[in-house]
């Protein structure tokens, strides 16, 4: 089939081989996926990446010697069956899943793992048990958009938000939005949220935050909050995850705030702790989504409770991938770019 | 009156100008104060804990221009009152109080003021409305660790321990000795804790640890929390405040833990962000405590539900402050030294 590999630190389109569902395995075909910020710093720093799951103990690491195929943010559509799996779905129906592969004693992560291609490629392998039909009539790009949005709905679980609350949402990017649309489905607000980009607070908007704020216009999120929410208890979702942010909100923080650090920042950073005890903040740190988390995301899309329209900004078919890793680094050009192996090479 | 003086980085013992009670305020005499290692650490950088101040945005910092009487763990008896005072204990009258003075709008910090000097001198002045008279019978040293203990009552109180969390301590210098107590008190149990000093383990253990580890002999505290307490969560107390040990206890905390960050530590220190995102831990920074804990920690003593004698290792007159210091670099040698303006001169 054909895939775009990250091969030495480079995406290429090519052909890797066939894929083989074993038992309680799904032949899938990729309709969608989204390139995640993720995907971006992976290319960049596999390095790292590599280096901290081994710090982490994690059971697998991906070996940069060999190819990969990301893409975890999928709709695909069912095109075959490993032997002895009740054929739940007929073909051509359209899931989503969780991105993992469970073979045997070894979970995999699709999208980062040299055994199990993601959905920058033609077809996935996924695990029977852990797909979900996308309800009837719920667009394939919208569907696709499930995983990055249960990332937002898992931290505003975390976040475990009193009524006595109120959010500052610090930068808008995919994962910010997706916070910001998680607090709106759960009757969180006012919703104040921050970004440097026009286009992301525009989106920001699009998607239930109350009141934006343009740090580079002198605009202070947390003086917002105060201003907004005289009284409540700051909740700041910490969404940029590069070095430097959680000093610049430990420093920005009112007395007593709880900060959510749902931004991935892989480099080593530095912080001030002296300042974090004398104000007594709370650094809530996140990552992912629960299974239910993953249902309760498409239920809501599916239902219209969670508008993820405005986030489609592009597709790309497999030529025009390392085209869209380019155009991701600009945010006022795109949100989401969804990948999509049908569109013809040009 | 004679005092022991914090001047160009150094501790003499000097005459220092006598205090006069405003109104609202009592004029009292030092029995015992204990050497905290916060002054420790304001002796050798008290230039950090002034750029600290300033970029906490506290309303007062000290000028290490002038001189500085520290001491803020202290036991005093009631000698003056200001003017329109009401006299509400007897002079000779034992007390204790949160070290703090408020005079109009303004909030001193007791032991770090230029204005208002510590239990390093011979007398005090505090706010008659914060003193609280020591229950009697209860001695005057044990008395004097009631600011210490209750340092980690508002530890354990943050924690929100519940019933399926296990607590381990790391560090049993006085502030993990401190945390120790309260878990105690508070029925939290099996207490783990780590400390390479023998002494400060023997100490833990009077204190009410249940289970001691040295890591200098390979022991991991994580590893005992799992074995002693295998199902519950994990609530860390890093009691240890030096740069790298909030990265360490990051990298040694299991999945899902909770970190209370009681250790000060005041430099600044470097984290990795990916570890603790990957394991969702929570860092909960600590400091202080509120007045109700204050007088909740000296009623436990005065009933001898905290057993703070095991703390007191030496004792010192003003001249002996100094060489105390020096000795307290030592952990096998002492946990608490008390200050004893009485104790004459050698």
């Amino acid at each position: 089939m054909r895939a775009v590999v990250m091969r030495s630190q480079r995406l290429v389109v090519d052909t890797v081989p066939d894929l083989e569902p074993e038992s309680g395995e799904v032949l899938v075909g990729t309709l969608a996926c989204g390139i995640c910020g993720s995907d971006l710093h992976a290319l960049k720093h596999a390095d790292q990446m590599v280096a901290n799951s081994i710090e982490a103990g994690a059971a697998f690491v991906m070996d940069l010697g060999r190819d990969i195929v990301m893409g975890h943010e999928f709709c695909a559509e069912v095109l075959d069956y490993g032997p002895g799996t009740p054929r739940r779905f007929a073909s051509g129906t359209r899931v989503v899943s969780m991105p993992m592969l469970v073979r045997g004693e070894r979970i995999s992560t699709v999208g980062y793992s040299n055994d199990f291609p993601g959905g920058y490629g033609e077809r996935m392998l996924l695990n029977d048990a852990l797909l979900l039909p996308v309800p009837n009539g719920l667009a394939t790009e919208h569907a696709a958009l499930t995983e990055p949005m249960a990332v937002g709905l898992h931290a505003v679980v975390k976040a475990q938000l009193a009524r006595s609350d109120a959010p500052l949402v610090v930068g808008c990017g995919p994962v910010g939005l997706a916070v910001i649309a998680a607090l709106k489905l759960r009757g969180a607000g006012p919703i104040v949220a921050a970004d440097f980009s026009p286009m992301r607070r525009a989106l920001a908007e699009k998607l239930g935050a109350d009141h934006l704020i343009d740090p580079g216009a002198g605009g202070s999120g947390y003086a917002e909050l105060a201003r907004v929410a005289p009284g409540r208890s700051a909740v700041i979702f910490e969404c940029v995850g590069v070095p430097g942010m959680l000093q610049q909100v430990v420093k920005g923080a009112p007395i007593g705030a709880r900060v959510v650090v749902v931004g991935v920042c892989m480099e080593d950073d530095r912080i001030k702790p002296m300042l974090a005890i004398v104000k007594e903040l709370q650094l809530q740190f996140v990552i992912g989504y629960l299974p239910n988390e993953f249902t309760e995301t498409l239920t809501a899309i599916a239902e219209g409770k969670l508008d993820v329209a405005p986030l489609v900004t592009g597709r790309v078919g497999l030529d025009g991938v390392a085209g869209a890793f380019d155009a991701l680094a600009n945010p006022e050009a795109h949100a989401k770019i969804l990948v999509k192996p049908a569109i013809p090479s040009v």
